[in-house]
């Protein structure tokens, strides 16, 4: 694929059948299926489907990995930090992971650093500095206030990555979307609430091609 | 009044005469008028209206006071923080400067120190705290994520404020207040857009009653 | 913890596994766990998660404290009042005094006296005020017009705690929310629907406060 | 008209040589022409081109009518009572008014007795029940507390009429009519923001239709 | 009550056990209970609390009413006309129908004729109107249309009622609800999205003060 | 233009000089220019700009077109109905109307029968299903009734047309829009609020596809 | 029926029961009965009780069709183009494809070609004009692009049909709704979110139109 | 600033002073002033403020760039895409343009190849792919689809860039902001309606990042 960025099958309004062919499709033409948001009842039929093969998970994450016999991961270089608020974050940040990873990138995770405890945020951001980070991703529910606050300190491009927690008025990550979309930090732009691959695609993209250009640097 | 508030006249939707009207009932009942959000046609007016009178405005508050010649200010004791993200949410945050002032309260005000330079924040909220503040007022717009930062710092209680700054969606206001509304940190509670008189008010309640009760100690 | 708040462990986005992992955590730290929203179907096995220990809920709150076997309750002198408008508020109501009560503060409850039955309230709220009360809550759904007019009535900081009751347009809370947000009454703040935790935390954050300076006083 | 209720002419989105014609075709038609939400900017002209006629406004109210020189005013027997809030709120008041009188029915005005001042109400509410009051519209912006208030204590049915004052989340009346669409009290139906016509037609067809019930029994 | 309109129990948010309580209550104080919105799963347990009572319920109408063996219904003389659009709205229409009759007015219901086939409106309707309906209630949901055109040809107040049916943008009632507010027809007021018992009380409150004014002149 | 559809200029957001070019630009293309929702500071500008040029509006419609001087009109032979169902609603009708000419087709207009005046309606429509009518444009606004009723009698395509009247909740269009959306009747497609010019492409896409199908028959 | 269009049993909100005794009354009255958006829990059973008869439904399509011994269906001659974007949007797409072959219709289905694949869709729609389809049915969700891009391709009307497919803000076919409603192509006009039926309605009406002016010239 | 970012003076909520002194101060810090959506009424008087000084903006952009005598632009060899849907957009794609040349990049810019003429995007986007373009950012108002179309195809990161373009529901750019947050395509993030300033940031962020590596190499 030209664009540098996988298919990855949208597991949520898909019957496990569906998803299974095409799965497959995916395996033969590429060696590996990316599958998001699969819903719990067909998590154990999508497995049992592909017992031969080699199937991953990260985590909490949202999202499963099929890798074909031959499949060969590749390793781009690119370095990209993501970093969740909350502890019911993780899931979300998890799934932005996984792409990450599946586009040859090195990932550093940051959990639990929400604002109502920035003190934990500041020791694990300076090392991810020093580590040459290329991008972040910060997935934050509730207030949505972390993602500024790490723009406002990050001299890299970061991703926001609202989610769907929090409840009442503003809840289910509307109130942290448009915190972000109204941020008064620098060099953050956003993907939809929840959307971990759309976060996960970015990143890397921007990773990588740094990364490459690194590469032709060393060659 | 035995809730401890004063009447104040929103100039806002009344007709320039009215609250000429208004402010004469009020200066002959209690001695001062305090009128907010005046109609930038009405304001000479009305200053016109009361040239033999005592009449002042906190800079760029959008609120206006005239004392009768007999009014005599008291002083109860009690001390608010008032806060602001950036520049174009002071005249809000004076507006409940000034609420705060006419109920007998100290007013410590510090400004732009937003999340984009949040380390501007950290030494002047140090003093505040050792300077024995009772409550703090923040006033934010766009991101609303300061009120957040300074509720998980503070040992007192915390008005969130939200200012009608900030464009396209979550604009005029609503993102801050949202993300407020959808705090992770704890002992903020808000106001609505704008309503400086509000936060004014409910600090100062706090404040006063706090005073209150340390009078009494020192009796 | 600086804040004078206790930590709260949000139940309802978690696993129950996570749940008393982090439940052990704080007993370990500060010898009292206190759980919010915690899924019915987490509730047993919690339960039985702790039985060596001291475990209590309050009436129909949706909050669970469990205590470790050194645990020293403290007694503030603060008192706080936590007023309901019908009965399908009590929950949140009672998630609110839960925390007010583990903050260390005495409660007064006045339960099922909204707007369709004023005559209901007028003893009780005058007996409150008599009774030297610090800080009130009122919990509404449906028109949330209830802490409107205790706050029009009361001489302390009022906290509106709207609730999710109520169908159709504005309802789960969002009247009652966006009414208490325009309140005509001085001295109204507002917490998000639902939010009884941080309703509780402002109003004993206050009460404590006014206590500590009347301490200081009988000294 | 078999409807019972007379044609008013909505000005706002006309032009002014449109609703001079129109008010013609009325007056040809049925003696009276009335016209609401006349823009200042016709106001003079439309009152210049009917300078041989009788012409009224009540007050603020955004209404004008205009008397043929053979219309002879009806009096129905009937009996409204027109309650606000606050004293903005008293243009849109008057404009129901003006509609009921125009209707035939006799109008009791009670104005500015809103929730945050509730002592002011009790004595002319019970004067109106006394005074066999047929119906009774409530205007009232902001928090729209108030006609929840008076359809817990009247026996008659009343009209919610939400008036577009306020700002922030929830203003230009929203709150106001959430709130009574969400009222707990019972017999209370609202018309939209601002609409002080379509109260005023509802409130008169009520008293007519009970008045005409009471004619026939006195002849 | 001297409001003349029952208590009602809202059932929807309350435990099945607390529902019994508090029609026992009713029963004592009143000689009936009248709940609304039971849910399925505490509908039979009701009932067999209350098997030696007579209880019955309307159709399809989400209300059940409990007499006590001394209950003595009245007959008010009031005439109410219920009409529904479709055939989905008519639980919602009979929940307003049970307590118009509760209230002791005769009932007409006309069921199934939306805008989608006006012709079968036309007899019904005129037939309504020669048996001297004193106010009718419309129920629809989806566009909402049919309560403007009856209150384009009825002669008395007519009170909207939307249902939450539709989907898409606009459904659950929100399109009906507003289409209602902007009614380009005279006479019409609303209650919120499914709200039959508070069209059923605000209908009921008119008919019976008309034929009170009707039974005093037959005297 | 393949599409058969012409190229029209958006000027509500351009500068005058922008629009001149953007219209000699057309001119020297296609002979002809037509320019929708021109702001009126653009008005006469544009009219001195092209004196040479025959130049026409359609009474209030926000439309103008400019002819150049060998522009020859064609005649498809298909023929819409615009109907509006208040005056209000005109110059949104009207310039459908000008789109649907301009596409060479024959326009029957029939205003102000909105559905608190239906008996208008009935004979105009029957004349129009007899004169074979290819699809009609249904222009309302409030309530958005008008397009349901329309639908539900006649047997080809409608295209509702909701207009920006009306005010409060709702209001603007809105509740006329979501009620065309919830439609119960059959047949029945909308385009946004105001979009005469949408409205008029797809109906005379619609009357010409037919015009040219019945063209060829009688070859 | 006058109309052109078949009666649709909406089956989401109906009991089993009640849709099998409507599905008798149009088999009774028309040979045949179409019902829509049919639960999953009343499927079987109305399968079951329709044994004697002819049933088919279309693939994933949320609608079934019920044939009575005698029904002969006819064939217009109209021609109808379904697109989806997504393999999720397909079940809302065959609810219009069965709809348009009711009304008796050709349709060709073109699946699986949105904008984050155009070069998919390049070729089959070529086709589609050279078989002169009549009208274009486009099913999107998400972002709702592909009918826009269309559009600007189709010499024909095309009806935009959003899907309630995608999730966080804009979801459930509410940005879908809105870009097709902001489209910048011209011939564009929409039914609301899922409304197969409604689409396949419009675009048959428009089809059979056309074709029986095709008709009449080959006769 | 460590961050890479200048920093830009919000004009449009400051008095045009403020704006004087602020800019004042930036040029004494770095050399150099950004001002963004600066109101024509300030536009002349902070021009005159500034005549000793090179003050360039670009084109439509609603920015001014105000440079000392010593300041001198670097060139980081990075390279930006700046691709506008329609003509309308052109303003804020160039307050974007204008921030990323004073970061440093080159910038190429298409401007009005919306979907309803995408045959016009392909050879220049082929264009810009082959002179190595590091980012792209689209700015799009009305449907919003372009930036899905475009990150369909491009291999690097795509900046959604939603304008203030648009009528009617959705309109003002929130169709167009919702459907590039519900984007098809990988690889695309998006900042709020008429945020130049933020898309240029993150543009020339990645741009940057990238020419740095590139840098390192050809050292
Ligand atoms: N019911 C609740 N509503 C609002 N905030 C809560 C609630 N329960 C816990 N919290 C706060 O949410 C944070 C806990 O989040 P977590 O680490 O995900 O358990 C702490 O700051 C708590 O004080
Ligand atoms: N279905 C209903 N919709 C609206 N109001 C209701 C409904 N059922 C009962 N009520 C009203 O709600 C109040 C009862 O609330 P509760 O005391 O919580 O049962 C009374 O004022 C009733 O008149
Ligand atoms: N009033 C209008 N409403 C909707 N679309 C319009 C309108 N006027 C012109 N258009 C369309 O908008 C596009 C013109 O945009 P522009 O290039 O900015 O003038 C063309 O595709 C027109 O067909
Ligand atoms: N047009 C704009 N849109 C969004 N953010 C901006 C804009 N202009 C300036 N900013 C940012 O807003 C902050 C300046 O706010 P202020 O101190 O009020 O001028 C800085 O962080 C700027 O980078
Ligand atoms: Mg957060
Ligand atoms: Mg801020
Ligand atoms: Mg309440
Ligand atoms: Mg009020
Ligand atoms: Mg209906
Ligand atoms: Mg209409
Ligand atoms: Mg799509
Ligand atoms: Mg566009």
């Amino acid at each position: 694929r030209r664009k540098g960025a996988p298919e990855v099958i949208f597991g949520e309004t898909k019957e496990t059948a569906q998803i299974i062919a095409m799965a497959h499709g995916l395996l033969a033409g590429t060696g590996r299926a990316i599958i998001s948001r699969l819903r719990t009842d067909s998590l154990e039929e999508v497995k049992a489907a592909f017992q031969g093969y080699t199937v991953r998970t990260r985590d909490a994450a949202r999202a499963m990995v099929i890798y074909g016999p031959e499949f060969v991961p590749n390793n781009t270089g690119g370095h990209v930090g993501v970093i969740s608020a909350g502890t019911s974050d993780i899931p979300v940040a998890e799934e932005a992971a996984v792409i990450v990873e599946e586009m040859g990138c090195r990932v550093t995770c940051i959990y639990d650093v929400g604002v109502a405890g920035l003190h934990r945020l500041v020791t694990p951001l300076r090392d991810l500095f020093a580590d040459n980070v290329d991008a972040i991703i910060v997935a934050a529910g509730m207030d949505g206030a972390l993602p500024s606050v790490v723009a406002g300190l990050a001299p890299v491009p970061v991703i926001g990555l609202p989610t769907s927690i929090g409840y009442g008025m503003g809840g289910k990550g509307v109130a942290a979307l448009l915190s972000m979309l109204q941020t008064c930090a620098p060099g953050l732009s956003v993907v939809n609430i929840d959307n971990g691959v759309g976060a996960g695609i970015t990143a890397a993209l921007i990773a990588n091609r740094v990364a490459q250009a690194r590469e032709r640097q060393s060659q």
